[in-house]
């Protein structure tokens, strides 16, 4: 087999998830997910640390991604501002991947390990944002806050955008979740 | 060894405390909880399942509180205001106990095992809170999104008083984290 592997990585992903899905996460082997990719272990090594990273490894783009947006957004944009942009440039990338997305987090939902981890990766994912904020000079409260509130809006719209087998626009109903969650906060 | 011991709930759970703090959540056993309170290994074990429930055993109480405060707060109240009175409701709860939930606190944070089952408790306590709104009408979305801010300045206000060495009043500190919530939302 040789050392490049046009779409190797997405082969694997998806020979993973495929498996995951009809065994369990627990029961499947490596050897398992690089068998059905038609490659070799060895090649699922160089793309992956381990089984979880299959799921859990876009963790390192997306907080680059938000730490770019954070550090780019206007000088005029409040904190809560400064975060929905971090938040809506993430979007793009799941674009195409609603059915890939479905999966994973069917294969989270089935398994308690993954869900505590998934769990533990939004909250990392929210520290990055506080923090990057926290650069841009807003108070340490104020940026958690901001953080918090605008992971919240993501989630709920993220959620509904998953679980909906037709695909919504996600941008779309992450507008509509912060404005929801704007009118619960002012009580109206 | 009676069965009956006055205290006995109380002395495991500072003995297990104690040792999770001196040696490590991993490396302490229930024979050696047992002993340092000067109690049997059966006696734990009428009190708590593992070593886990003595720092998780608080949840079912406070599901219990979630849920009759929001059931029986006032028709008038907004969702959010539910929410609210629910969390303020587990405050008596938490007084006289600064130094114990400190000491939790830090067992939690030595431990990533521990500390993605706190989150997972989080999520569940916040689903709670939610189920008891859709139990009074509020559709839900709406009850989702009210759970998830209140939890989120509770969580602020409780992690202030925790590291705080000087115990601060937590229902102040929940209303100071609620009100910079507000306004963060509000983009003043």
């Amino acid at each position: 087999m040789s050392r490049w592997e046009p779409g190797a990585r997405g082969r694997l992903a998806q020979a993973a998830l495929d498996l995951y899905q009809e065994r369990g996460f627990e029961q499947t082997t490596v050897a398992e997910i690089a068998e059905r990719a038609g490659l070799t272990e060895r090649t699922f090594f160089r793309y992956f640390a381990d089984k979880r990273e299959v799921i859990f490894g876009g963790q390192a783009k997306l907080q680059e991604i938000y730490t770019s947006a954070i550090a780019n957004a206007p000088a005029s944009a409040t904190p809560l501002d400064a975060v929905v942009v971090a938040l809506e440039a993430t979007i793009p990338g799941f674009q195409g991947r609603h059915k890939i997305v479905r999966q994973r987090q069917a294969v989270i939902a089935a398994n308690p390990g993954l869900q505590e981890r998934e769990l533990l990766k939004g909250t990392l994912l929210t520290s990055t944002i506080a923090d990057a904020l926290r650069s841009r000079g807003v108070p340490g409260l104020s940026a958690s806050i901001a953080a918090e509130v605008g992971a919240i809006a993501f989630k709920i719209a993220f959620d509904r955008w998953v679980s909906d087998p037709d695909e919504q626009d996600l941008s779309h109903l992450f507008r509509a979740s912060l404005n929801q969650l704007k009118s619960i906060v002012a009580g109206t």
